[in-house]
């Protein structure tokens, strides 16, 4: 089980070519498991992927307690793999009025403002986390329960922008498997035992229901998430196109309109408009047909009339 | 809550047309709660819907002790709402030697070739089942589980063929309030509490958690149904379209196919091929690049050289 992890990233990187060669790559580096595994992962690796320069970014929420026990397990750990670490402290901590949801993704919008700016600041050309296939699974199941449609089912990418994440095939228990294989120790996250939090109610209530009905849940998720992306990326394509089509200025033909799929319909119109809101959608849809005007919010009307759907700023 | 559940059955009749004027309707009847907040909402319902006729018909399945005792409250039940009803045996207990859940398969199928066989033997239109809201969540997360593409995620139809299913909008909650407020008893079907089962693990141990972190959640599944249900017509749409520009007799043309989008590629070699198996599939696909052949099972081969892709018999 160990050697899987490893084989995992391979097989990943030979197939969607994650890292070109000579990357100069950082690790988002919490102390956790996931993250230990990563960077050991990338140091056993490091001739594999014909890396230029790995380091490691440590980014010190400050909300618990143990922020700076996390942070002192990174530095040692990186000194003693001699490799270089970048820390930075946030400044959360007087936000904590806010729910403790909105924290978690206010934390995680300031950790990647924090690590892109190390990444740009010191030359690093891409930036690694160690989200992995149980972290995928739980997405998918979070963004279907909020209620998504399929762009949400398709969860996160192996690749994207500036970011790779080369644990993406691998599961947490060959994650452990493999860190304990290599007789590492890391920190745990206290908030990973808070049942609290959406993500850890599906993490540990969840998600073990689910694998008692398919075993394989991991790699059935993965299966079902390519299949989603490509066919999302079908309809998002012809979307576009469609749109090209009915565009006229700042106006939407309403006769071109009216020929599409109903798909076609509702997402180009969620693109045009720039807002997700399915009940503004739907309204938006009945537009089309029967003309009118509906209220956007910020101060934008849609109005549909004679050939045109057009929209228009109020002045109350 | 009570009158929710009637409030719910117009909306989706006036908006959806499940019944026809003068439908002869045929509800399936177990006897438990849903099945008679069917019942008592089509009666009270029976001008709304002008019926035509109305009747029930109770499948006893025989394979729990308790299958005696549902078809006489479902037979006593009928005598005291002045319903017809029609009742039929089935012989599944010499098969009990299958898995539960194969079981519970095989005894949804020939349910409904028993419920088809007394609509077309007494004339009715249609048959009327009680699936709910809540079983559109579990079927749902069930196929996700179990690893199903688009199609599975969109459960099953308010209305399909000669089923329609009044209640499709209409959450547990709403029917149990509605059976309570109509002083109404049912029969409790013993396997609902057997966690052995997926789709009791499901109800009891999963979507209890989802609920948590989202209340609305049927509220949600029901919409993100209706968003994929679209898409999923507006691919299977278009891969028609191609299957059709791709065939030549009784071949594919590989240069067509490698021009499509490779979310079309996939779907129309499963229509083409009538195969499900992702793995089959996977291998198909590279064939329209790579030539070659692959074993599809069955004693079919697929074949891909020259300008064509097709199917070849063989012998051994």
């Amino acid at each position: 089980m160990a050697q899987q992890l490893l084989r995992k990233v391979i097989t990943l990187q030979r197939k969607k070519r994650l890292l070109p060669e000579n990357t100069s790559l950082l690790v988002a580096f919490s102390g956790g498991m996931d993250s230990v595994a990563l960077t050991l992962a990338l140091i056993e690796l490091k001739d594999f992927f014909k890396l230029k320069r790995l380091a490691l970014a440590h980014i010190n929420h400050g909300i618990r307690e143990e922020s700076d026990r996390d942070e002192e397990f990174a530095v040692e750990f990186a000194k003693r793999k001699g490799l270089e670490i970048f820390v930075e402290r946030l400044k959360i901590k007087k936000m904590a009025q806010e729910s403790k949801e909105n924290l978690e993704a206010l934390a995680r919008e300031l950790r990647y403002k924090a690590l892109r700016s190390i990444k740009d600041r010191e030359g690093f050309d891409l930036i690694a986390t160690a989200h992995h296939l149980n972290d995928l699974v739980e997405t998918i199941i979070l963004w279907l329960v909020r209620g998504s449609g399929l762009e949400g089912l398709t969860g996160f990418d192996e690749k994207l922008e500036d970011l790779v994440r080369p644990l993406y095939w691998v599961t947490k228990e060959e994650i452990r498997a493999f860190v304990l294989s290599r007789k590492e120790s890391w920190v745990e996250d206290s908030t990973n035992y808070d049942i609290r939090y959406a993500r850890n109610r599906i993490r540990h209530r969840v998600v073990p229901e689910l694998k008692h009905i398919n075993p394989h849940l991991e790699a059935s998720f993965l299966r079902l998430r390519n299949i989603l992306k490509e066919e999302n990326a079908f309809i998002h394509q012809q979307t576009l196109m469609a749109l090209e089509k009915c565009v006229e200025g700042q106006a939407l033909r309403r006769k071109e309109l009216k020929s599409l799929h109903p798909a076609i319909q509702r997402r180009l119109l969620s693109i045009w408009l720039g807002i997700k809101d399915f009940r503004k959608i739907e309204q938006a849809l009945c537009l089309i047909d029967k003309g009118g005007s509906i209220y956007l919010g910020e101060g934008k009307v849609l109005k549909s009339e004679g050939a045109y759907l057009y929209l228009q700023r109020t002045e109350c």
